[in-house]
């Protein structure tokens, strides 16, 4: 019934250490993750030690080993030699309108990176890059390990699903967690996003760390709390690991929901996105460049970024992207032309609202939570894991904060199924 | 998936609550017990919840809650109206050589309380009045709620095992606290033990709350903490409920051990017994009739009560139990009698080995803790719930503390099976 470590341990006794706030040692937490892999431990003990966890914490070498068993529960990744200084990704704690992906991705290709971007999917208010990809006919997202290597070979970069042999600890813990009220505990959390990072075999990760009324991190402190912590393990597995803080009250750009994002990172690719996304891809961009070695500065890693983006090659390694991954060419190539009529290819919603403005006045602030939680209920998102989501619900935003505004100006769109 | 209570609160709202420190209401409590005994919430969520409440602990209310929803989970004893005043037990938190239960049910009885004495088994280190009774050929602690009532009766006083119907949560929680790191909790402790006196439907309870190096609570300070809990429990409950503190360092009386126990309890009854024995005997035993109101001070309630044991009327009271719960008559009586040879019915241990004084002195301590460790490893105990237990395992202690002994002095006997 219990797992007997070598020297005698049983898994109540490394609970015990847990919840008498101990330290658990590299052994201990590799049996933990090896029970938790082999099954050998049961739900009850894994509900506990996790509660355990998220109230006495861990400390960073017990973080760093957390990280470390969880990446190796599981298949890591290889790749070819010459690719190894310029193996790159990204990973943001979660936002609205967060398209960043989807714009950066293509854009480190372009610079010679290669960028094998594991995503997720939306859960709760938080869109998923993978459902947004989806919204685009013929996009795969599950790609085999083969595969994957085909595609950063011939293309640089692909966004695919996480698989099944990829961390299945962290499969285990996370549906676990979800149910036990222990999600946001910041060890548990850390763990699980460096993990599936390392398991890519990383040379570089910059990390997005979002703060504000629709982010996780409700302020800057525990942003910057949780970004040293990723940071810390993902250098303890050897990956050269950054983190960006940035504020996440209202929206990335102006487009929230699944196909008017893909529009908007299009927009975006073709050289015209809005400030705020370009700031976050050349920043993030820049500092991977820099980490890769193949900038000397920040500056000049932005500058490289910013010109694969306005210059096209970015725009050209997102359409190859997306022919790589199964959609069809001719529908690839309408998607990256100038004037494209996004509707033809694209899922419309079959009903817009316009919400104007009740005064005349100024705009002081966009609730971006409460915009993403009525999407989420509109079908943008989903509520459980496996749930599917309406890819044409969405919302665009007309004006900005700072903005006059004379009564009803149009303020936003809101683009429905029902 | 989640149980949805009227306002919508789901078990991991519960978990989060009680993870935050939050205090539970009665509702919610229910709401967990329900989904404990009904197998909609999961194990994992019990192992978190247990961890949670571990750590952040329960006030008044919530213990009182949880005692009452847990004893409600399963069946709940009732009694003709005229034993209603009278339906006494003890509960002791667990010593070494702790055979009060073995003396004080039939003494009760032959002071004309009825004494529905639902016991357990040994753990750890700790022995168990049933298998110390079921030393006895043909004694019978599975008994049904028919046969308790017609047993209570004839004789006044049972000692049986828990029925499969009396507080279904506690089994479930019992077994899963045990791999979780969770045991030694006092709100769980204090739930776990007053929901089945509970449902034993008492008029009074006393209960033997043990400190010192072999008992769970290692001082004074955290057995009065545990006290106080289980008082408040069993009074909120409408159980006249008393507690004893007392010392448990080395052993009760001289024998510990199955067969060795159930000897020095019928030589108790015969008017033989150590003194410390019959102190805790006449104590609570003096609490129970105060508190039913057939006495009316204490030193009155003692005297009756060593007067049963005395005289012999408690012996009498055993007998008739024995053959009321399976003991052949014959048998039964010959256990009874004076001079009994008590190993022509008893099984006897193959081995017997002396521990002498390895020089001059005077006994200073005596370590229940490290015997009884001893005798559970030789095979008087179990380490696993459903193990069996060799009866004949013992140890019979043959000095007391503050005694003189010259080097070569017997300072006990070590029964084995070996």
């Amino acid at each position: 019934m219990f797992l007997l470590l070598a020297d005698m341990l049983t898994v109540p006794d490394l609970i015990r250490k847990k919840r008498d706030g101990g330290q658990l040692s590299d052994d201990e937490i590799k049996a933990f993750i090896q029970a938790v892999k082999e099954k050998t431990i049961q739900d009850s003990q894994i509900g506990a030690m996790l509660m355990a966890i998220w109230l006495n914490g861990m400390v960073s070498a017990e973080i760093k080993a957390l990280t470390r068993e969880m990446m190796s529960s599981g298949e890591v990744m290889e790749w070819p030699d010459e690719w190894k200084n310029f193996m790159v990704d990204k990973h943001s704690t979660g936002g609205v309108g967060d398209k960043v992906s989807l714009v950066l991705a293509p854009a480190l290709a372009a610079c010679g990176c290669k960028v094998p971007m594991i995503s997720g999917r939306g859960l709760a208010h938080t869109g998923g890059t993978l459902d947004k990809l989806e919204s685009i006919p013929g996009f795969k997202v599950e790609q085999s390990r083969e595969q994957i290597l085909e595609i950063l070979d011939s293309v640089g970069c692909c966004i695919v699903g996480q698989t099944e042999t990829l961390v299945p600890a962290d499969r285990v813990l996370y549906a676990l967690r979800d149910i036990t009220g222990t999600v946001d505990s910041l060890p548990l959390i850390t763990s699980s996003i460096i993990s599936k990072k390392g398991a890519e075999s990383l040379s570089a990760l910059v990390l997005d760390v979002k703060f504000g009324r629709a982010a996780m991190c409700k302020d800057l402190e525990s942003a910057t709390e949780l970004a040293q912590m990723l940071v810390e393990a993902g250098n303890g597995l050897g990956i050269r690991t950054a983190a960006v803080l940035s504020g996440m009250n209202g929206s990335i750009g102006r487009c929230v929901g699944n196909s008017v994002e893909v529009i908007e990172s299009l927009e975006t690719l073709k050289g015209n996105g809005p400030d705020d996304l370009m700031e976050l891809v050349t920043t993030q961009g820049g500092l991977l460049l820099v980490m890769t070695g193949l900038v000397s500065d920040l500056s000049e890693g932005r500058k490289q970024i910013s010109e694969a983006v306005v210059g096209g090659a970015a725009l050209s390694k997102f359409q190859a992207m997306m022919e790589a991954q199964g959609v069809n060419s001719d529908t690839a190539q309408r998607l990256c032309t100038t004037n494209t009529d996004y509707y033809s290819i694209l899922r419309k919603a079959k009903h817009q609202l316009e919400l104007k403005a009740p005064a005349d006045g100024i705009v002081l602030e966009i609730d971006g939570l409460v915009l993403a939680q009525v999407l989420h209920r509109l079908g943008a998102g989903r509520s459980k894991a496996g749930e599917p989501v309406n890819h044409s619900v969405g919302a665009v935003l007309l004006v900005s904060i700072g903005q006059r505004v004379t009564k009803g100006k149009r303020l936003f769109l809101l683009l429905l199924m029902v």
